[in-house]
């Protein structure tokens, strides 16, 4: 067995863990990562990553479609479904290469095995077969496990029919059709892809409609958008049971007080994440977990003293960028390098289907709400001309400012890379931009872009190009 | 002859005039826009727009010499050029009836033919063949007539064998060799578009790299891309001559002091603009042209009161955007609704080829010769996450920053959708905002946008994720 001492241990290599290790490294401190199993979790390798490498396979699946709308013929298209997933993994197999190496730059210690908090000041490592390998030292712990799929009652989860999102990115073929419980940002993704693929898809949500924590206008444009596409969306349903069957999986669902038995290939659970709070030793100190997960004050301190906790297993927002902004600022404020935690309220969400979502702030609904009284200004992509060139000309960007100072409450976009405009938008709110400001700023012409100027403009009338 | 009377007349409705006409309509002032040609200026029906519909079909002619790299099997891929090009010109033409449809919703009054100031106050209005059918009294007159391809002695420019851009856009086949004379943005997305359609290209610069006033690491980077696609560059060269022959071209430059024959079945023009000054009646009214564009001051007046002038025919640098702008400044300030002009500082400049170059601000070089001490954050692609999913690692964002306070000098980026994420450093400027602002905004997790944060972090010594 190997003692090590350092000033901080990290449980947990993903955005969160990994991201926290290198600053504190680089900020002087003595730092030891604890991971069980791939360098950069779930994320960079279930996660984030991977899923992006499936959808843009699937952009170009849909472009495969249409070739003739961009002047070209084409006969004889083959999709390998085998090598869209081999390229994934490929994918994410380089990313988490790319921590290793990191780790080695910024002089981080990687301790493998599945960390646990014996003590104040002291985790343990324990190796498969639950034998302690390593013990470690340290003034200051970082809980940073992440999440999982959350299980529920009833649902079945085999692994083999009835997926998780691990499993769903790593078939060897699309299924002849495919039920997925929740339309999340998780659900809508795979709903996307395996449309693409071929797959007949349908969507259960328990709420009134898909994207249901976006604005309204928002999950509107995009249930219209996967109806055209053929995808099936039930809404306010909810699951009572998913089962594997030999051919596949029956799932009984409940809307209108009236059950239904859906059956299909495969189904995926995507109705959720539960945080990783079991096995790490949280009772022995007594660190608090409400609702399923660890309470963090601002600087991602626990209840216990020198006990830190950041990313997915602190709570919701479920997002890589709040776990490494979370890592960022917990060990600069035990570096002593800062005393602000993250603004809450400033955190931009994604979905990768195509229309891209992308949203930051409150939604209309939320501001009215909050008691703010609210300027609009939406700006359709179809008189964007930039969309018009690439021929994506669907979706919107909306802006919610308050309407006395014009001032950046919220940002709900859907359509052509609205998971890039988003950042403006971030920005902005970072520095209290106004709608004034946003329509002077001069944005380059033709870009998608535009449409932020010519929202603020729209918001206050002056609008000169819808 | 008809007689008009009206607040304000605007000669041109390019985005510099179509944008001010709408915006001076708004603001109450009676408008009338003149234009002799299509609804859109160059901007909509020969340049910005067309192009960008001519290089997504080169994007994905791209792709689909390379499906296999994302998973798919294709054969018997046919490009059909004619299709492309209709493409392009149904944007164009859709976007040019977008203005159309504006004029009648911001109920400006559209005439149409050759406008020309009679004096002050007053335009009249020329048919094709010179004859005045309208004329117009306006207490403002604003000249937006744009620009059009620099003529230079020795290149003989026949439209058919020798293009301008607007030839090279409606060819109704890709010439199997194409010389193009200059490497500004227009010359390089030509160059772009036609290699990607098969077409052997050759590119000439009198500057000693290509996109000579973006930043030499960027040049140097798209050099490299444009090597590897099979595309020569032929730089520190002169254009001595270029005549048409009967089966081509022949262009004669200059390099090291020796003359050298360049043949090919077409070139294009490219070296530069120049604004449409002639024959607009500016020597009636006595309006003040220094270096071919019309002067002007913050304002867009001209030295003659109750004239203006904006976009092109003023002067660099030459962007539907910063005519768009001016258009605004203009007409708010003749409405006064505002004295402050635009800040031209303060304006992005985008090359769509692949990889897309976007800027704004200072090079690192101008930014020394400035005087400034800078602080320089670079961060590559091949470090982002989004751009490994979607398999495009090329480039990389660089930003400059005056060390002492950390204000954002300059950006200058190559790479995927770089042209959209440029418009967050305009944001970013127009606000003031420190390196420090940057980095702590949370952008999404994965975007390409995240690259801005890091670059912003690396220039400060906080990097994790190189």
């Amino acid at each position: 067995m190997a003692n090590h001492s350092c000033d901080v241990v990290i449980i947990g290599s993903g955005p969160g863990g990994y991201v926290a290790a290198n600053r504190a490294s680089q900020l002087g401190l003595k730092t030891i990562c604890v991971e069980k199993a791939e360098l950069g979790g779930v994320c960079l390798n279930w996660g984030c990553i991977p899923t992006k490498a499936l959808l843009k396979s699937a952009e170009y699946a849909h472009f495969l479609a249409h070739t003739e709308d961009y002047g070209f013929e084409v006969t004889n298209v083959k999709a390998n479904f085998g090598k869209v997933i081999e390229r994934s993994r490929g994918v994410a197999n380089q990313m988490s290469g790319g921590i290793k190496y990191l780790f080695g730059k910024y002089k981080v210690e990687k301790v493998e095995g599945h960390g646990r908090i014996a003590a104040k000041g002291k985790v343990e490592v324990l190796d498969p077969k639950g034998k302690v390998t390593d013990t470690i030292t340290a003034k200051h712990i970082i809980i940073a496990t992440g999440a999982r799929p959350r299980e529920m009652q009833g649902i079945e989860v085999d692994r083999k029919n009835i997926l998780t999102s691990k499993e769903a990115m790593i078939q060897n073929k699309a299924p002849k059709d495919m039920i997925i419980m929740g339309a999340g940002a998780i659900g809508i993704e795979f709903g996307y892809f395996y449309n693409a693929f071929g797959s007949k898809v349908t969507i259960v949500e328990y709420q009134d409609r898909i994207l249901p924590i976006e604005d309204k206008d928002v999950s509107r444009e995009l249930a219209r958008s996967f109806k055209k596409d053929g995808i099936e969306m039930i809404t306010s349903a909810k699951v009572i049971s998913a089962k594997p069957t030999k051919t596949g999986v029956e799932v009984v669902i409940e809307r209108d007080g009236k059950k239904e038995t859906l059956k299909a290939e495969k189904a995926i659970n995507a109705i959720g994440i539960q945080a990783n709070i079991e096995g790490i030793g949280l009772e022995t100190v007594g660190v608090k977990v409400e609702k399923g997960s660890i309470v963090i004050d601002e600087l991602c301190r626990t209840n216990v003293e020198g006990i830190y906790a950041i990313g997915d297993v602190a709570g919701a927002p479920w997002l890589a960028h709040k776990a490494s902004a979370e890592g960022i600022a917990c060990v600069e404020a035990i570096a002593g390098h800062t005393d602000k935690g993250i603004d809450y309220n400033n955190i931009p969400g994604c979905t990768y289907c195509i229309p891209q979502v992308a949203s930051i702030g409150m939604t209309e609904e939320k501001a009215k709400e909050a008691g703010h009284k609210v300027k609009i200004g939406k700006f359709p992509f179809t008189a964007n001309g930039k969309a018009h060139g690439i021929g994506k000309t669907q979706g919107f960007v909306k802006l919610v400012f308050d309407e006395k100072y014009g001032e950046v409450l919220g940002a709900h976009m859907i359509g052509p890379d609205v998971t890039e405009l988003i950042g403006e938008i971030a920005l902005a709110r970072s520095l209290d931009a106004t709608a004034h400001t946003i329509m002077k700023t001069i944005h380059a012409h033709p870009t998608l872009g535009e449409s932020i100027m010519e929202a603020s403009a729209a918001a206050y009338g002056e609008a000169v190009n819808i």
